[in-house]
């Protein structure tokens, strides 16, 4: 039996789906259908099992989080959210209850962002859970950014501590005692939306998507398709003070938690090193929080250097693969 | 444990999704988005052990299955398809030639159709399969047709023979044999997307929706939102001579797979009888087919009376839920 991963299957698919200019489709946040009022469109599946475990996640959380994945990519393509399509389909050992406060955490999401549920499919299923969510936002004004224009130079910026969700799906996995912060992280990730509408109109930005499966994960599939290297300097990944605390009680390492945890949903973005400078200090007065600069966009295509202190440093750890 | 069924969860979801005019949402075949170019936006889930059987369908069949449905939403409103979102959820023990070959069925259904695949979602799944397609369509230059308009006196029409689907998969669960017509009606249901497209824009035709869970079921359901009801003649409802053939052959009734089968995925609409001579005229010598009439709407609302010869008949069938 021949088996595949994620990256070979929607590689294929893009082959048997060219899609000509203007039209954006296969491999970025969202696709793009230009025309008078620009859409944005994404779409987001979670499977009972694999993306949550239904006696672990809070119906209400589940359904906040349905929503919020699908913004986070509407955010990276610095849109406005419009509107929602739901499709679930329900074996029949789930409680009307349980279905109700899914429902509930969609709605909750939904008005928070002025996103409008007009449609869907509602259908059985002999065992598993499955979510999707269709949404659909207006493109912003100015030129859309892309994960596909990282440019040589530029300085490797996140825009919010990484880890924390990954750090909270080990605590739920091993039952361990007061972690809450993080798990709370897993179960309402906080889509950055308004950062994305305003990093999407400075030109200095040059290159943008946000990070769902991780930064190691994400990042490489920046570099594959902007045909650049980077060199990430790892001390200063931004790591929130519980992640640190946390991880030392329990002995585990934060670094592997920020770049392979996934589920961030903060914006992954790199901008002109002459930019730099100004839009941070604007950024910074803003939104009274810090862009972190993480690293540089080098040559050659595809490698990812990482860096201890200016040293190179050697990783093995293992990407995380729904496949797998 | 309180439970539920596909209709009482709509009802809910609607209720907690209220949908401010213009916009169209929840209860009718596709939302619409007006705008400068309107958009029509339906979405359909198809998920093992429900809607498909791994080892029974062939995975061409149920890669243009999934995305036929969807162009039937398009159909009954009139509009053109245009981008479609799939997203997949995989278990581990799917081979690679099957869903490869699933791609290629929607493949050549979107090619079919002019429809462009833009992008989804491919993740992985424990146990079962589940294909989410979206599709969007850009709708028709006239006004929109909806499935509440029926008015009393109205001609219930048809576009093509009922039950032959339903038959179909009858056939494959009590593996009936040389019933491959209606086998391949089932695995390879024919959209009425032409036909949609004309009808809606007849002014005579007051309401429309396309035919996937039945004709007692979706009759019903126009019936149910038009706040109206309806005499249906059932000598007059069309069967293709396979359908008579092969039920006579092994005992089954024809009337109440044309009833209750589901998935013929052609189009039921109301006429006003002033109009309805003209239009079926002018329908038959557009298409080279009958449009055929099968009823009048009636009040009071919500009834649905059969007749046999004119004379009332009782039935007795079980419709389809999928929560069943």
């Amino acid at each position: 039996m021949q088996s595949w991963n994620e990256e070979s299957l929607i590689q294929h698919i893009a082959e048997q789906f060219p899609i000509k200019a203007p039209l954006v489709g296969i491999g970025d946040d969202c696709a793009v259908i230009p025309g008078e009022g620009s859409w944005l469109v994404t779409t987001d599946a979670l499977v009972e099992g694999v993306h949550f475990i239904r006696d672990q996640i809070p119906p209400k959380d589940l359904g906040y989080k349905t929503v919020a994945v699908s913004v986070s990519d509407i955010a990276a393509k610095g849109g406005a959210p419009k509107y929602a399509f739901l499709s679930i389909a329900l074996p029949k050992t789930v409680e009307r209850s349980w279905i109700y406060s899914v429902i509930q955490g969609i709605k909750e999401a939904c008005e928070s962002w002025d996103i409008h549920l007009l449609g869907g499919d509602t259908v059985g299923s002999k065992r598993d859970i499955f979510l999707n969510l269709i949404l659909m936002g207006s493109a912003p004004k100015t030129k859309t950014k892309y994960r596909h224009l990282a440019k040589p130079t530029d300085v490797i910026c996140v825009t919010g501590n990484l880890g924390d969700s990954g750090g909270g799906l080990k605590a739920l996995q091993e039952k361990t005692k007061n972690a809450e912060p993080l798990i709370h992280a897993h179960f309402h990730p906080t889509p950055h939306l308004k950062e994305g509408q305003w990093l999407t109109e400075q030109e200095g930005v040059h290159s943008m998507m946000d990070i769902s499966d991780g930064l190691d994960c994400d990042l490489r599939r920046m570099l594959k398709s902007s045909h650049v290297g980077a060199l990430v300097e790892t001390t200063r990944i931004p790591l929130s003070p519980s992640l640190i605390h946390i991880s030392t009680e329990n002995q585990w390492d934060p670094l592997e938690l920020a770049l392979t945890g996934g589920e961030d949903y903060c914006l992954l973005l790199t901008v002109s090193a002459d930019d730099f400078p100004k839009i941070r200090q604007q950024y910074q007065q803003h939104f009274g929080v810090a862009l972190f600069d993480i690293g540089r966009i080098a040559d050659p295509s595809g490698k990812l250097i990482y860096q201890k202190n200016g040293k190179p440093l050697e990783l093995h750890y293992q990407n995380y693969d729904h496949f797998q």
